[in-house]
């Protein structure tokens, strides 16, 4: 962003006001469910980021808001381009992980104006809701709703941990509500934090993704019988700890083996006392394989280990897939273009879910730029980013919207 | 209890008052955690149940309650005798525990009085506080708190899982607060719910037990560091959650071995989210065997295996014992003048700690009744007592009493 100081001024001033939102003094992390405090100051930040710029701000039924840039009637009403990406966080999570797509698209916008550029086609920030699922346990729940993956009707049931039903939460989304802010869009960009060490290796600030890896989340119910953890012998037990602890080094070990993605991350053991064998364990399984044959097999080995420690432990075993995500490949001609357009860039896939593999799914042709990360940590309060590379990356996403809203 | 019809139906309104209280409809279990609600509620049935039989009733400044047949100047103000137990539960425990003693230390009263028995020694019917640990973390707080095993000053800083510290709950327990409950208290007698299948392999009603197998808490800290799970590869995390759970399983398989008991019922996990690698596990080993040296061995043998299982993780473990009550033999003479009373009862250890334990560690001879429980089962819902079985405990204790305070 070499050709406007104001830009950088402009950048750093937004990542200025969103680093104290929802972080947490003692970890450095940050916490922004949504619908809750730290989030919602995040809404309003956005609605005044575009206020402040001319931007028309849109937001569907379900909390999913959109920034434009030009009048609706601009353009053929069905070439739209969309770009953005989500500002909640997972609990306890890094700083640009969904914010670095959503400062980066306006810190884009404010560099093509500075570089008189004229759209043709109208652009769309999106900040997309719910993203990570930290709180109602879908992942990319506001995109879903957007392009009617999952229906309202289904997602209005769906309860926190605290058991608030999303229906309750989300304000004026009545039965049969939908979302229109994706109608006439024919392309989307989303830039992202990387998430891992590829462009540490390849010594690069940028790269575009070929595509994501299937994922799902399995929730594990174990069941075993509540015990006095002093006067029950051992071999009396039918004890679910005993069932998930194998279960979740039996996760490590298969991803490990066949070069894929087990975690056990979640728990939530009944009635968790010290001195109480356990009559419940709850534990969610998060899966990422290279191939949806891979990733079907990767979760049946861990699923019968399970169901096989559990015939020793005299427990049962119930195993629901929450969400699965088959395998996306973003748009090839949009990524050729794109790397052609960005100097050849490096093209790798990532196995992190994206709102951007939810609208390739729904058809809309979809690109994903990333920006490299020095730890390779996310989710995680160590994730990184350095100023140079969020602008090289702000420029890459500023180049590749030109190029589409004024070809 | 054949010679007192009325005092059956006594006993059986006392359940009939305690049944509902602070128990789970969907479980069956109960939940009374002290200055909790339902706890606070059974506090209230105890004085007015004392109150109605013309039993004084004295709490001491940490909320132990005791309730006194016979004038504060009746005998010789050193021979006092106590019984009794504890009104709180395990989160989602059985009726019994606890109760049980409570309840048929005022039927035995009731059924001493029927007989005409005139006491020589004052009698108290204690309810010691917070016995299981389940809110503050220290098991048999209550009567630690009495003895003067635990000071105030150390106790008041107890928190539970909200934060909430024991000393702003406590109300009126200043600096140097201190207990008189246990003054002039020369024998304490405590009459408990089995919590295995001992009395139920032998065919017998009720047991006395020769004393308590050594036990503690120990607190685990594991600390990783947080990633994606989706990104982070394998080989590249430092996830928490895997020493933890080689840990637990470590722990299962040396107490088996060893013919001890040790449990992993308890875990905090951070963030505790499906798509993150965990930063932290915290969770609690509650160990106990047979002997002292036993029981250092299994907590050294477990530890050593987490340390092991932590350097291949790339992780740390912190053990921190939180409480660790040794050996406990009860008063011989006590117990041998109760077991000729009886007729020859069972005698056997138990694996639980008590309030009983703490009371004959600080030098007050002592002695534990207990009634055949037929599930074995207990911190369960499952815990069970049959009502001829419970009686016949009553009438048990009511003949040791009668032979400590008119002999």
């Amino acid at each position: 962003m070499s050709s406007s100081i104001a830009g950088v001024a402009d950048f750093e001033r937004m990542w200025r006001d969103l680093a104290p939102v929802g972080r947490s003094a003692s970890s450095g992390g940050y916490f922004r469910q949504p619908w809750h405090s730290a989030e919602l100051e995040l809404r309003a930040w956005f609605r005044e980021t575009a206020t402040a710029r001319g931007l028309e701000v849109e937001e569907d039924p379900f909390g999913n808001l959109v920034a434009w840039w030009g009048p609706e009637t601009l353009g053929s009403g069905t070439d739209r381009v969309l770009t953005g990406s989500h500002l909640d966080s997972v609990l306890d999570g890094g700083a640009y992980d969904g914010p670095l797509g959503v400062v980066s698209s306006f810190a884009a916008v404010d560099l093509m104006r500075s570089r008189g550029v004229e759209p043709t086609r109208r652009l769309g920030i999106a900040a997309f809701v719910e993203e990570e699922g930290s709180r109602f346990g879908r992942a990319c729940l506001g995109s879903r709703l957007a392009v009617g993956a999952t229906s309202w009707s289904e997602a209005r049931e769906l309860a926190d941990r605290d058991g608030v039903r999303l229906g309750d939460v989300v304000e004026g989304a009545g039965d049969g509500a939908a979302s229109t802010m994706l109608d006439g869009v024919a392309t989307y960009v989303e830039l992202h934090v990387e998430q891992g060490r590829g462009l540490v290796d390849l010594d690069a600030p940028v790269g575009v993704h070929s595509g994501i890896w299937p994922h799902g989340r399995y929730r594990y119910d174990i069941a075993g019988r509540a015990d006095h953890a002093g006067t029950t012998r051992m071999e009396d037990r039918a004890d679910p700890m005993l069932t998930y602890a194998m279960t979740a080094l039996a996760a490590n070990k298969q991803a490990r083996l066949s070069g894929q993605r087990a975690t056990f991350g979640r728990i939530d053991v009944r009635p968790n006392g010290t001195n109480a064998v356990p009559s419940h364990v709850t534990a969610w399984l998060d899966a990422r394989a290279e191939s949806d044959d891979a990733l079907a097999a990767l979760v049946a080995a861990v699923e019968k280990q399970a169901v096989d420690r559990a015939g020793r432990d005299g427990t049962t075993v119930e195993v629901t897939p929450e969400s699965v995500t088959g395998e996306v490949a973003f748009d090839a001609a949009l990524r050729d273009s794109l790397v052609a357009r960005l100097g050849g860039v490096p093209v790798l896939p990532t196995q992190a879910g994206h709102d951007a593999g939810i609208l390739q799914d729904a058809g809309i042709p979809t690109a994903m730029l990333f920006v490299r990360n020095p730890s390779g940590v996310s989710h995680s309060p160590y994730e990184s980013a350095e100023t140079a590379d969020c602008l090289a990356g702000v420029e890459a996403l500023a180049d590749a919207l030109t190029g589409l809203v004024a070809p």
